[in-house]
């Protein structure tokens, strides 16, 4: 196999820079918000307090790929406006999921960091067309990919010229059913000792089921993560979306805590 | 669950046609071609010979969704024209890949029938383009997609109002590694009693190993399968890609002869 | 990898004889009969129209390994001597399902062939037993054993000194739950082509819906099966276990005589 | 479904003792040794060095269930004896590995607890055995179980009247393959919230390579694990069997004080 950027021997590690966030760093980045961009309303609700808590960066679900065409579908621009003045107003930073080689540059526009979900690990026109655009990508894993698959799928972002990608762990598909999906740590221990990427993990798809994703939060810090993507809700109950697999603010508040104590061990 | 325009109960059992050929009728389709499409004196021989046999129809890949981004990617828009020039001299119908939302117009121009890659059976973005074209679609399965999920897939097409839909059972990713992947016909047997839509099978994608193709066609017509879409060169082992499951002219002359054999027993 | 007694290069192609029967053979030998040993009047009724049918082999679980414990866990003793008692009336031979070192002389003395069930294959201790014993012995594939896990059990016997094995493809475990499992004929193809032992396919297991079974019997003769087990009963919906996946005595017909018209072909 | 007596709602949390070491309390417990018990020199060597490190328990495979049949099978009873002697010299209670039914009561001559290997687990023959015989069971994940089946295998043992039950996460076989299995931690989390019994976590197995031990063993203490079985050597380069996943014994060291940190936390 020829060397690959992403490859240790390639040169240091990666440190992705969002204002005053750095993927890659001591810290660990929490990134949280809703499933999908619900209202104005709900937003800014759900912003404040995380901000409050001290989280790093807003997701929020504008563009929705859903298994269902008849499926709610996200509320699309209109939504990436709400996103974007959340977070000018509580001065966090934004992410939110890109599906087409066409709207990148709109969406860009509204957002500080671009979301490659796991439906479109492979659609490599995304990648290569990410990888001219230089703004930086969030890449999660497809749902049945190899760790391999996923590095290619890095490496054409930065074969392309965007170094700025994030790769975020949120389960594989397997035999097991009691779980939406099996959330593989090994990977990311595979990456932090032998790859250049920042990695970090989404326990919230990666379970399924909201009380799992505390103690997912803290052993994915302890497999070595570089931060977290949790969906949360002031009210997980009513979420448009997921609902299942949202927390609520107070138990992202508890997490926030044990994994500044576990920091500490490192 | 809502009730979908692919389930049995919504209606007629679909035929799809081009030009004089049916899928979902008595006749048992046969595409086949090589992987790439890799210049016009090959190209041409091999449908030459194609023609001889019988086959219904030619396939070549120009656009091509390779997991490294530094393998070969096809010959593009050049491919295409002369996949379209070939066709049009042994005047047989063309499928080729189409990987971006920005392609559909012009990958369209050159072929009758177009191709939606394992890797792209989530791009839902995609999907509903095709469904807005109403250009004839063969839409592969994803390597780890369930049933649900790439009937969900073609349902996105027939709810943006296009109906002509062929599915592709291609093989799924599972813990097996002496084949390139785990070739699964109770899909079609699936399919063929309780959809609407045409299957046929990739036994060349499906098993990865070239010996193993004769076999997977002759089981797959016998599951039910509409037709066959078989990797095919004059000199395999010189195939620019896939070299290891494509198999010779002789070789699918026999199989053929089978198929037609296998036929008369239904 | 040291060659193994399964290679093809080991020696010739290995026949199984049980009475007149021969497994790799021409002959596409069919085994059929309920889940479980219920009762004799049941077993009677149900031998006498499969001996009609033409038929070779009568199958009958007498010890059962469920899931629960709770579950019905089959007549033991009691169900073998009505399994013998079936088979001398009807002259046909039984199989049936051994679990336990400790058994086998006992169940060799009412059966003439011992099935491994899927959940025993890596049961290293039975397989050394029945190496030692020389009986002929079913093995399943393991739920999700690889091809080679599965040939290593099988050289287990054969270097025990047993070479009366035939391999058993059952489907195996993978993230598709629409199926009970993912039948892989593959497997068969390559078994045929490149190892020594003959080979059967359970349909039933495989898909675990009866509606399934006829299509799925049909491709696996035609991926180059020598025979078929097949879960039967004169009253499928009363079966005692397996109940969804076991076909009547009519459809039965209809396979056995689709399979014998296939024959023809290769 | 039946309530089950690993249920929850069936009781209080099952704490299992063996000597002064408690599954299920405060404590997490760290069992290690080699894969193999070779010789007593080397064994007493471990032994003592794992003593000093404050291990609570000593493993030491003296049955082997070997997937080639030329393979190293283990010591047996020559292994047994040297591995008792070696606990009582170093005063460690010590686990050893079960595969036959014939075999409990001498090997529970010789060891304090019996291990359900990965390939037993749907072994029901000696699952009810051993839940005839009352030994202390630490009864390993199959290598694609379910969590429901590993469960049910757990309530065949308690419904046969042993409740002395320790669960052992040891990765899944999924489609990945760089690493030996998918560690599933996410079981862990579920085992701990809703059912009773005591859940260790096996590294070595889970990742199949070294240098990801130290990583996965803080992950599972974090998603809630009881404790760690953990392949170590005090030359893991000349282990006779696994040596690509056994670590040094000094590695085993900075785990182990990392471990005791990490409680902390909880």
């Amino acid at each position: 196999m020829k060397q690959l950027l992403v490859d240790k021997s390639s040169g240091d590690s990666i440190k992705v820079k969002i204002s005053n966030i750095v993927f890659g760093s001591e810290d660990k980045i929490i990134i949280s918000g809703p499933c999908s961009v619900e209202d104005y309303e709900n937003m800014i609700k759900i912003a404040r307090k995380l901000k409050r808590l001290g989280v790093h960066m807003i997701r929020g679900g504008a563009f929705k790929p859903r298994t269902s065409p008849y499926d709610f579908q996200g509320l699309q621009e209109e939504g990436l406006k709400i996103l974007k003045q959340v977070g000018c107003e509580v001065q966090l930073p934004v992410v939110t999921e890109i599906m087409d080689t066409r709207d990148i540059e709109m969406v860009s526009g509204y957002s500080d960091m671009l979301q490659v979900g796991s439906r479109n690990m492979y659609n490599y026109s995304l990648l290569k067309e990410l990888g001219r655009s230089k703004v930086p990508v969030l890449l999660k894993r497809g749902m049945s990919a190899t760790l391999s698959e996923w590095l290619y799928a890095a490496e054409y972002i930065l074969s392309f010229g965007n170094p700025n990608v994030v790769l975020c762990e949120r389960g594989i598909r397997t035999f097991e059913t009691y779980t939406r999906n099996t959330l593989d740590l090994n990977s990311v221990a595979v990456l932090k000792q032998k790859y250049r990427l920042p990695v970090i993990v989404d326990p919230s798809h990666g379970t399924g089921m909201k009380e799992l994703v505390p103690n997912m939060c803290l052993a994915s810090i302890a497999a070595g993560a570089d931060g977290l993507i949790i969906e949360s809700h002031i009210n997980p109950d009513n979420a448009v979306s997921d609902a299942r697999q949202t927390i609520s603010i107070s138990s992202l508040e508890k997490i926030i805590s044990k994994v500044n104590k576990l920091k500490e061990i490192y």
